[in-house]
């Protein structure tokens, strides 16, 4: 009943992981308000919970600047991507990969085509202008476009002109859904708008609160859409009570950490820069990112070697697009990455003799 | 973004509701053990839950007696309605009404033409042998049937003799989903086996958490198939991690409080009887229930008028094949029954000055 198709598998009897990389989340851990909030959320979880998340609503309603039934709360981001996708059904749709696996599986689970650009090596695995062509190409046909920035394994935003001129081509009718589950944790810190011009009733972002505030536990993840009219059809595909009450006073909580944020972007940026050097050292190829993971390559049984250790990372030679001897890290606190770089010191060691 | 087509809706702004008739959920509240273990269940909430729920459907699979992949865990078992549904994908499918308006909404949400077999006021609300008939009218063309025992709104349980025949009828390629969200809370008590003799391929059994342990603010729910084989179909459509850290860990707790459901089980006995016999001296229509809530009829403006005085009832006017004039209270605890007695008690005073 278990597999390791997604990081964060920590739960798989008789391993003894003392140091999880590769699950991305927040380096600082949940926060101590966030805690308490939802612990005191128990307290009042024999009801149930606020099917509209009316708290939750109005405070993200008013910092999107944008209408309350503009937003629509999900038991956390990947609930919302299979929810969308049934509410739009997709005859066909182009993702990039590699990517988060979850987007397929919700485009197959509608019996969507499935049409893949492939995001190169030699361009640093980030969309370059030739997705305008393929835009172009199968505009005819396509519903729906799914990218992800930054993306997931490769932890690279898309550049916003790029963005604008794939969304400007996108308002014509087809539906672009862009998963920003990372961006609270880049550079440019939290924001509540779109990433792009000009916003219309095709456009869709995605976030969550899992990776921001290290709440994966607790479940919650929101969309906004450019129009309401996305609401009510995304309303009827799924269930009527899907946050629930310990997710939400959570939630709450969580808005009220900006500091708590700026720290960990901070404290990530400095990391992934010494974490990125010191893997360069050996040998490793490093790809750059923007937010709180690595990918790189190597040609080394990490993964299996690690794990004897009690290291979890993420092997990646199952996401289409990349194969064996790709790994993504999480980028975590000074000493645990250290205690990674030193691992790795001692698997190479352990190679060559 | 509020409104009241379920029961539990207390959170409207406006009206301040001190007694919720309206949700049916065990009187005695969530057990201290289930709220402990769901605190502490917080503080291992910054990684993600364990996707398969493993814990939880080793427990369960034992006490079932059943394969750990013929059970699937759901956020609530209204997340479950809506997957399994998609899972098997009917064209046509046959409901009783009135009953959980949760059934036609999935059955919609996949383009599914729903048969609606009426349960009559005269026979109590209760399937008799009738929907055999209707069974084998519709055989070629029937993919699924959903069934509530108890039946929400209407409090009764499928005869079991008529249960197994109707299983017999569906073991030959229709599903049969029945939703025993209400039967823990009945005088037999907690089960954990299939309420039919011959368990085949299409059965399947749905059970929640919410009702029987007052956590519906926490979210779990589980179905149990009667093969392996839904498990996939099911996984396929929707996300991943859907059982929340929380959830998990007040599941497992729960599973042990068995007295406390006894004492429960006990109490509703008693009460329902009490209520039912009050109601009835108001000279309202009182139909039996073999579970947590009663549905009665009267000529009286009674949710509005209740609602004035801060107690929420069920109004049934929008269940299909109910109307005005009917309403549904949960069982409660003895002082807030005779609250809610009294409120009914003024209420018919004022309505004669």
């Amino acid at each position: 009943m278990t597999n390791d198709i997604h990081g964060g598998n920590i739960y798989r009897k008789g391993r003894n992981v003392r140091l999880d990389f590769s699950a991305n989340l927040n380096p600082l851990g949940m926060p101590e308000s966030v805690k308490k909030a939802a612990k005191d959320a128990v307290d009042i979880s024999d009801r149930y919970p606020d099917h509209s998340c009316g708290e939750l609503r109005e405070r993200l309603a008013s910092l999107w600047r944008v209408r309350q039934d503009m937003i629509f709360f999900g038991n956390g981001a990947d609930d919302l991507i299979f929810r969308i996708v049934r509410a739009i059904r997709p005859k066909h749709a182009l993702i990039t990969v590699p990517t988060f696996s979850e987007y397929e599986k919700a485009l197959e689970a509608v019996d969507c085509n499935i049409i893949k650009y492939r995001l190169t090596e030699k361009h640093g695995f980030v969309p370059d202008e030739y997705i305008l062509d393929v835009l172009d190409e199968y505009r005819d046909v396509l519903d729906m476009i799914i990218l992800c920035s930054p993306n997931n394994p490769t932890g690279r935003l898309i550049d916003r002109g790029l963005l604008d001129r794939i969304n400007k081509k996108c308002g014509y009718g087809i539906y672009l859904l862009l998963d920003e589950c990372f961006a609270d944790l880049t550079e440019q810190g939290v924001r509540y708008d779109f990433p792009f011009t000009d916003v219309s009733e095709f456009d869709i972002v995605l976030r969550a609160f899992t990776k921001t505030w290290a709440m994966a536990g607790l479940r919650l993840g929101y969309a906004v859409f450019g129009s309401k009219d996305m609401y009510y059809s995304t309303l009827e595909q799924g269930q009527f009570w899907s946050v629930s009450a310990v997710a939400q006073a959570a939630g709450l909580a969580a808005l009220d950490e900006t500091e708590y944020v700026r720290k960990a972007v901070a404290l990530i940026s400095s990391e992934r820069q010494y974490l990125s050097e010191e893997l360069r050292k050996f040998g490793f190829t490093v790809y750059p990112s923007d937010t709180n993971f690595i990918l790189f390559r190597c040609g080394i049984r990490l993964y299996e070697l690690l794990l004897d250790k009690g290291i979890l990372i993420r092997n990646c030679d199952n996401f289409d697009g990349l194969g064996e001897g790709y790994f993504r890290i999480a980028v975590r606190l000074h000493e645990e990455n250290e205690a990674l770089i030193k691992a790795i010191e001692k698997v190479t060691e352990w190679q060559r003799t």
